[in-house]
């Protein structure tokens, strides 16, 4: 095994520990924000941030760096407390990849990527229509992490829109059915396949597989 | 596509919401957090929630549920400043799921679930002798979110541990050769297959493909 220490860690050249540390924390989930400023302009940018925080209220929360390329989405979610998040899926990983670069914001993400923003009547911001798994957030609070400048922004789940037949019985959603795809690093994505589901650990029992609808491999 | 409102969200039996709500995020890291209390009893549970939160200071995140089985972890890690994070691999992704069982304090999971404790010296915590791509954490800020009662754990990544020859040219650790999974919803896991590595993305010219080692294709 290689043992990296603390201080080697602190020595290294800026762009080998970026692509270091970002791929210590594991697979990341790959998501399209959207979102819209008062005078209509949409912004699209992806996220490898974006996580569960609890299913009572159904809140879900992600980190921005407001000096990078994310300022525009952070300023119209401040504007108007309404984002959307969408799940990146296999026919439009390298289109959502591209949202990242650098562009004024006069320009419009959806068409420079090639993407397409989707309305719902009841929600301002633009949904991403290629998406097979996506929602309707409303901002609840901005937390500053002062350690190194960033925000982490804490939305309700208002409006669920998904592909049909995924949602299994049990509530479970197959996203691997969906071909939403994963991250890991700053630039890598993956696929994935299912070794199993698993039954809810016990400590007098050893743990079932379960098949993708939640039930016992032979149920 | 099926469309959910929020009124049908909150209207949702709790059990089948906590999976639905689960699922949306997206795919999660899926780690394993060693700790140690000042009596020498180490705790050790699975957590899907820990992501990435910058490389300069070296800082990693998680999320607490302080009511659940995690509050073993959090007493811990409250005691001593010190834990460590351990990529779930292919070879012990059940053990590491039935680590969410309800142990009582004075039982040890990696007894309990067959894995090993592993230690360092100059770091209290346990590391998971089995994970492939290990680190040890000095807890910097516990950050309440009262929305719903649960805490945002962040620390500094300090002793990196790794399998030699996954740390790419860039810095990139490969984590799909280590055999990492990652997990979708509450208890699904998954291996993944590359799709790419992607060119930084600049608003003038098409995002390249990269092979693992960050070179072109052809390069």
């Amino acid at each position: 095994m290689t043992y990296i220490t603390h201080e080697a860690l602190l020595d290294m050249d800026s762009r080998y520990r970026a692509r270091l540390i970002n791929s210590l924390s594991g697979y990341k989930s790959a998501n399209l924000i959207g979102s819209i400023n008062e005078q209509g302009q949409t912004n699209l940018a992806i996220f490898s941030s974006v996580i569960h925080l609890g299913a009572s209220p159904a809140l879900v929360g992600f980190i921005m760096r407001p000096s990078s390329v994310e300022r525009h989405t952070l300023e119209n979610i401040q504007q108007t407390k309404q984002y959307t998040i969408n799940q990146v899926g296999k026919h439009f990983w390298q289109a959502a990849h591209q949202t990242s670069a650098r562009y004024e914001r006069n320009e419009c993400e959806f068409e420079k990527v090639g993407l397409t923003a989707q309305f719902i009547d009841n929600r301002s911001a633009p949904f991403v229509k290629e998406s097979q798994l996506k929602y309707a957030v409303t901002l609840k609070e901005i937390l500053p992490i002062a350690l190194n400048e960033t925000l982490f922004i804490i939305g309700e789940i208002t409006d669920i829109i998904c592909e049909e037949n995924v949602i299994q019985p049990d509530g479970y959603i197959d996203i691997e059915s969906l071909g939403t795809v994963t991250a890991s690093g700053l630039d890598s994505y993956h696929l994935t396949h299912r070794l199993s589901r698993l039954s809810y650990a016990k400590p007098s029992t050893s743990t079932i597989e379960l098949n993708v609808a939640g039930s016992t491999q032979h149920g």
